[in-house]
């Protein structure tokens, strides 16, 4: 297994998708029988397009959270049956997390919030001089959180052996030569694209730095192996994971964390705190994960990620990337029918993806679009600059001051797009969804939204005035 | 109403336990009805009496996170109907937290994964130079996030006129006197006694410090109102108020918030990145709550602590309070009646408290006793230092080099007790629970256990060997 394939492994061509009967059915979700109003009248069934944001909870895994939810207890020291059930499920709950993403023996798995704060431990636990090496394509998450180190920002690539090549440089040339930290996406947030992972481990540790997997929009499509990717540290979050209940994941290399400062202070962090006769207090910290999970552990958003990362293997990768494949191709053919559309690409049209798209439509508003597709076909889709502004202004060849807030609209229809608009999707999609996105797509273009819609305090709604 | 109410209007007496028969019943908790096998044979339900710890979910907070649940999309920029409708579901989540907390106008509700991390972000938010007091009987989470300040620990008071001159002889003597910050419990995680937070909040603003409320313990309990208490700041954590989904809160003022650093680095607390022509990039963050709740939030988690407020605020604190006070009345008067057990208190054996006690057997290593009462009687109580190590040294009078691990029993059984056995409960608790609670006491005490304990791995369980 590549996280970058080559051609022979993603081909999707119309053999593949002839191909379709035989394909498996999308697994089931938590939402699928819920309808939503039409502005024009009735009810849909809703399509979730937006599985690049959160995906739905996969039943299973909601399955499994209710039959554990009567037999929550606190973890780690309490003495009743239900305590011990739920530390035994807490810490099973690694030991699944940890073979899900083919760690090595000796790797520490850390329950974080989400993928934003998985890098924000790691950011905090880099030692002393350390300097991060970054892409500007990367999501905000990867791009803010090492303010207090020397971050080095690398340009666009646009070819995978353009970003291979650009971070060998970076690294080489880095002055001091001292510790440094990649950080790169698996996939990327904006425009599904795989990323070299393998390539860019290899010429990280080539120049002696170390490197961590952004998987949160990898892990939900695609396998993830640590040790065969050969990535120091990997790092995703539960809800786009199809299991929203509040938790994520940093697994990797135990050193730098047993070293660095506790993430979160506190009690389960704490080994032995006591008085000292000076007046202060002397701590010492666990170096398991447990230094950089203090506090009460989120159990069930714990427990509901070991559910999915099981769901996920049962139902076989190689399954779920043919059907994903198959959607991708599906919308991608659609898309490709309609001249005003324009995908955005970072390595080319044919470059290997998951299912997630972002493009613009010309004579659009974006946030105006993404508002007909919702209000009018019932389909959620996303709009703005998708917490990766320098990659989408890249990619727009958008000025930074012509963009305000956070994907907020502020060119009226008509003008040229100043945010794009993204269509994503994954284990639960049915392909009714895609092609009621495709034919939506096609009816907007040609014949324009029977609503009118404006921007009320920041969101994107149809003009009932 | 006073986070330490005077005599009249907490006092436990005959007569309340006479007027049983009015008191409501417990509100349904998930996990009532479920049983747990015996060491001794059969099984019986189970008696979650850990409740300090983590409380078993409301029954209404798990009907309104499943009726939810299908209904689950991506936040903030969505432009589908779920993710609108989940918007507005957190967002109001916010809303009815700053009321359930009786927050000021233009106070700021933070949404956090736990008291722990709460106190974390107000620590990082701490402007320069600004002290922070703090007794020695606090959580570790209080007593620890402040490692990079100047922290004063104030050594335990034996009443809460003592806490109140010992802070005010701190503040007013403190070089430089510059800003200052108390941190305070409401209620201790080891005795449930009730501390003296009204006063101590005038302490503190009188002598230009601020406060902030660890209410971890005493929001499930007790009425909280930032505005009569005049609290800076107040911090609880969900899973110990019936809704244990993986959030927590900071609510309280916005300024120093505002002003500093952003608790988490990335997207959605992030309003425009840009990299600038010198290579680096410009952040604008937001300052609102989202400043420092970078990445999804967990929607599921918030609304369950939402719906949880709710719920106590339309049982009612006062019906809610009077049934714990029956409650305690029942567990104290119980434990009165065997001399060979002693209760932990601080404050003096009358002092206001929620349903939390600690205590220590005559000749028992209090794990073994705690493993005894789940094995045999199918309770689920906790022994050990409760993360709040030097406060229970204290009140054992045991010396810090005893006391290995958090908790972990290191005496052998007839040894004096190194740690303590904690029982709590709450809206939830059935009357049997504690009759066979103090039932249970009162027979391993007269008869001994039926079987052995022995620890393994650091967990003490029945001995079949």
């Amino acid at each position: 297994m590549s996280a970058y394939p080559n051609a022979a492994e993603t081909a999707v061509t119309d053999t593949d998708t002839a191909a379709a009967p035989s394909l498996c059915a999308p697994l089931p979700v938590l939402g699928r029988d819920v309808t939503v109003p039409l502005v024009t009248g009735g009810e849909v069934t809703y399509a979730a397009l937006d599985y690049a944001a959160s995906a739905p909870a996969l039943q299973r895994v909601w399955d499994d959270v209710a039959a554990y939810a009567p037999y929550y207890g606190s973890v780690h020291r309490g003495a009743g049956y239900l305590s011990q059930l739920s530390t035994d499920l807490f810490e099973n709950s690694r030991t699944q997390v940890h073979e899900f993403l083919g760690c090595r023996e000796g790797d520490q798995v850390v329950f974080t919030r989400s993928t934003t704060d998985s890098l924000g431990l790691l950011a905090a636990a880099l030692p002393a001089g350390c300097q991060v090496f970054v892409f500007e394509t990367e999501h905000h998450a990867s791009l803010l959180p090492w303010r207090e180190s020397r971050v080095t920002y690398l340009n666009a690539p646009r070819t995978p052996g353009d970003a291979v090549r650009t971070l060998e440089r970076a690294l080489a040339d880095r002055d001091p030569y001292g510790p440094a930290l990649v950080c790169v996406t698996g996939a990327s947030n904006v425009t599904g694209e795989l990323w070299p992972v393998r390539e860019l481990a290899a010429a990280a540790h080539a120049h002696g730095a170390r490197i961590v997997l952004d998987a949160a929009q990898l892990a939900p499509h695609h396998p993830v192996s640590v040790e065969e990717l050969d990535v120091d540290w990997v790092a995703f979050s539960g809800h786009k994971l199809y299991a929203p209940f509040g938790s994520g994941v940093l697994a990797g290399r135990a050193d730098w964390l047993r070293e660095a400062e506790p993430y979160l202070a506190g009690g389960g962090a704490s080994r032995t705190v006591a008085r000292r006769s000076d007046g202060g207090v002397d701590v010492e910290w666990h170096t398991t994960a447990a230094r950089h999970e203090a506090g009460s552990p989120n159990v069930i958003g714990v427990y509901a990620i070991a559910s999915a990362c099981k769901a996920l293997t049962e139902a076989g990768f190689d399954t779920l990337v043919a059907r994903e494949q198959h959607l991708i191709a599906k919308v991608r053919e659609g898309l490709a029918e309609v001249p005003e559309v324009r995908v955005l690409s970072l390595f080319g049209d044919d470059a290997p993806r998951v299912g997630v798209l972002s493009f613009v439509v010309d004579g659009w508003n974006s946030s105006h679009f993404a508002a007909a597709l919702s209000a009018e076909y019932g389909i959620g889709v996303r709009d703005g600059l998708f917490c990766a502004h320098p990659l989408v202004r890249t990619l727009l060849g958008s000025d930074p001051q012509d963009v305000g807030e956070c994907g907020a609209p502020e060119a009226e229809p008509g003008e040229r797009s100043l945010n794009a608009i993204r269509v994503s999707f994954g284990a639960g999609t049915p392909d009714e969804h895609v092609e009621r996105f495709v034919r939506a797509v096609k009816e907007l273009v040609r014949d324009g939204a029977q609503w009118k819609y404006r921007t009320e305090d920041g969101r994107c709604v149809p003009d009932r005035g």
